[in-house]
């Protein structure tokens, strides 16, 4: 069987623009004799439309597109994801669906019958579970479907403990060719093969082959992989679409076995990175960016990211020294900037920060000074890259890690000002992983960059390690809390840590809640992101 | 039957401390010779506990919790509302539940059967709906009990419709004498007549009294009104618990009907601000706010509210003239911080808005001034404001409203500073009338301030009504849109409005996202507030 999956970067809302990509991939399986085309998880709103499904007018639109998709399918059927109404008399208004084209004529609709409520998901808040796991023809074709989550509990773990249902244990024994799975299934580091996997229990379970069309693309916080796939029967993959761009990509099943390049881990960060930045940027038809270069390795990275997505005629750096910067600070700065063939900008931040102490100075006259002085020169620089961002509409890119995020080592309207925090779901590990990766064939960014000791420079030899445990302790303890949803007690037992600096971590973890809900929204790439799928309150006293 | 309602305000998270209130409740009931005590839902949390559901040692001590609670009912039995694991094969592993205890025993859970997935609800992502209403025998009293939403279809309209169960219907027929329901039930503007409506309904079907305890308080962005009340078993009121406070209130099903003083409109808004503001301090350890002082009418409100919840003692007022700013509002400021009897304290913005401008000119040479230069002053004023929170350890409060908002009349990291939004859910049109009758005996917010047309002074001779609509018209769009969920051909039909203004308006309030994205939590005072319980990408070309 010939099946064209359209691997396509839909914008949320756009619902004439994402129908007029399934128009293309029709053609395109026409040019290619493919019998059927399939397309991501709501692939006609983009995923996810959140309260814009709530919109009858909304709704409205995805019908019509979906009327005038019908009659183009005369030679290529189409199995395309969609919200629909939901008329039974109970129960939310909508079904999260596959509507079933075929010779030009509307099958029917195959709905989602699991849904996902959890870390990013919140489909229960629009949808209605469909009831059961139907047997679609396609000529003598018989074709199962099945919608992002609904293969996953049959991969058994923590997936099959939610829910009751199984579709995949629902659909053995019948006489299906073929297992088709629409996903929009958000990336995080690694993810790519747990997909994979997932499929292939699916296929060897009912010894067909399987096919997975997933959605590509940044919307917000989400990045979205592709990385569709054909798996044979024995759950083996016979073929894929490539990862972090659209793509059609013609699956046979009758094709031989392929052997696949392996790709580093940083290589696919990066790209996951640099899609986030792009779709922040294209789809909201913005084309320049900004940020502050400290001469820090977080700036440094942003920046290679920055040029990578948007091209270096569109990323202007700004280096914003003050009394407490050192003098290789600025020239790491300007160093990364000739790497990078961007412009930098350099200003002093003196003059308004000389302006503010005075204008303060009666206010906090006897006050030693404290965080407050450190936080208006974080201000200072926040303030003067709004400044060129207002003026020349360039979105402020926000250079902060997670371990920062975690630990409030940040100021609120300073760093952490911006459009688009883009390394805010990495480490400090991380950010110093990817950066070698960058420099592994050249320097980039410059050594000098990577080797000394991070610093704040907010007053006189200040030291991240002043005020922060050492990094990779620190990581360490923010990834088994955070990602891992460990308890304090269970990460005393994964490591040599004192007691005392474990409950602190968390407690600070908590302490910040307040920062980050004011944080830019951060590009998500591991499994548990501060910016989205993490609800915790600011008030409380838990911790 | 004698029931004590333990209207408790409890603190996300602080099960010991919340623990505490219900033991004290029992032994007021046991002076009051009340039979039975009933808590609001998860009282033992606090609502909502959000994330900390899915952790095992929050979920642990909990149950600690209630253990130490059962020996305490030997004498007065008592229905509290927590989190109790399901330990079914499948299914989220929580139930939302209400524990029933009498005579020192655990009688066993009666789980909440509809779980809200809308607004500012995500139940669903914790909880297993239960199975069906037991009927609980208190020695030879017969008691059904209903957690919050439980009530609710039966009460008809938009909540029929969502769930296929309808728990009160399922009771009818049965030989219960009393119907409980513990609710974790947020105010807005006009919830409470609804909810006692919503409670006769089942008082008059099951021909049975109903008594009802709400949580008070305010937790982050949601305020709980409490107003726990009895319903005879025609529906009627007997007696209320107050509003806005936390109580002990002994409920008789023998008593006679109460006669209730109507509170006005305003009165109880600005009840509910007060509160939230409090609570947000007093929860988490803070005494003392301060804000900037324009002269305008929000924060001569947001001042007014401070100072009722804080006392004027903890409340800092700051002018931030620039050369834009007329000398008329200087004086209001002046005045308003005399008729509340607080501190003013006035600091000139040209000092660092002049360093900003030289430092900025050779970048912007040959550029006219914009919203930058505007961005520049309202950005300065936060910094300045900042540095008084970090230096004096002072909550910054926000005072954009509900217009502004939408709009985006505002500046990211300008006005929209502060660690909390007071008046954000408060259109302009709700501003003045809370102004007014905060006034209704004597002026307190000045005169001129009410009657000036608002203006941001951030350019010579600036007027809101140059760059947004006339505000009666905007808010009754906004209301029309945001609160009523009405589509643009909806609107129009309502009102002699332009189609190109009503999507002027539409299409601003989604591109501002961003800014709110970013924006202080805000009290919730409206059916659908920006602050929680609104889901909308920031990136999409729906608007």
């Amino acid at each position: 069987m010939r099946i064209l999956a359209a691997q396509i970067n839909p914008t949320i809302g756009d619902i004439q623009g994402n129908c007029s990509k399934i128009l293309h991939a029709l053609e395109e399986a026409e040019k290619q004799k493919a019998e059927i085309v399939i397309t991501p998880e709501l692939a006609l709103t983009g995923y996810p439309p959140e309260d814009f499904l709530l919109k009858k007018d909304f709704i409205a639109a995805v019908e019509k597109a979906l009327s005038s998709l019908i009659p183009k399918t005369k030679k290529v059927g189409l199995i395309v994801g969609l919200p629909r109404k939901n008329l039974a008399r109970h129960g939310k208004r909508l079904f999260n669906s596959a509507a079933v084209l075929w010779e030009g004529k509307l099958l029917g609709y195959q709905d989602k019958m699991l849904l996902p409520t959890y870390d990013v998901f919140d489909e229960r808040r629009y949808f209605e579970p469909g009831e059961k796991s139907l047997i679609w023809n396609f000529g003598n074709r018989k074709i199962g479907i099945t919608i992002c989550e609904d293969i996953w509990p049959h991969g058994g773990g923590e997936f099959a403990e939610i829910y009751a249902k199984d579709p995949i244990e629902t659909l053995k024994g019948t006489s299906l060719e073929l297992l088709v799975n629409l996903s929009a299934s958000p990336y995080h580091v690694g993810k790519s093969p747990i997909r994979q996997k997932v499929a292939s229990i699916a296929a060897i379970d009912l010894a067909i082959p399987v096919v997975l069309c997933n959605q590509v693309g940044g919307n917000d916080s989400l990045i979205f992989d592709g990385s569709s796939f054909l798996l044979n029967l024995e759950g083996k993959l016979i073929s894929s679409a490539p990862a972090f761009e659209e793509a059609f990509t013609l699956f046979d099943t009758e094709s031989a076995l392929l052997t696949l390049p392996s790709k580093s881990p940083w290589e696919e960060l990066f790209a996951a990175l640099v899609l986030g930045i792009k779709d922040y940027f294209a789809k909201s038809g913005f084309k320049k960016a900004c940020l502050g270069l400290s001469g820090g390795i977080d700036s440094a990275l942003v920046a290679c990211l920055a040029v990578t997505a948007l091209g270096k005629e569109n990323v202007l750096g700004i280096a914003m020294p003050s009394r407490y910067s050192s003098p290789e600070s600025v020239q790491d700065a300007e160093e990364l900037a000739k790497h990078l063939d961007i412009p930098l900008r350099t200003i002093s931040i003196e003059g308004p920060f000389s302006a503010f102490l005075e204008l303060l100075a009666p206010h906090f006259k006897g006050i030693a000074p404290d965080t407050t002085e450190e936080n208006l020169q974080a201000r200072i620089r926040g303030m003067l890259l709004m400044a060129f961002s207002n003026k020349f509409g360039m979105i402020v890119l926000s250079c902060g890690n997670k371990s920062e995020l975690a630990m409030g080592y940040s100021t609120l309207y300073g760093d952490l000002c911006g459009g688009l925090a883009v390394i805010s779901d990495l480490t400090k590990q991380q950010v110093y992983g990817l950066s070698h990766w960058i420099n592994r064939e050249q320097e980039i960014i410059p050594e000098s960059t990577l080797t000394k000791e991070p610093t704040a420079e907010l007053k006189p030899n200040q030291k991240d390690s002043d005020s922060l445990p050492p990094y990779e302790l620190l990581d360490k303890i923010l990834v088994d809390y955070i990602e891992e949803g460990l308890s304090k007690e269970e990460i005393l037992q994964q490591g040599n840590y004192s007691k005392e600096l474990v409950s602190e971590i968390v407690k600070k973890i908590h302490l910040n809640e307040y920062k980050r809900r004011q944080a830019p929204p951060g590009l998500r790439v591991s499994e548990k992101a501060f910016s989205k799928g993490r609800h915790f309150p600011i008030v409380q006293k838990w911790q």
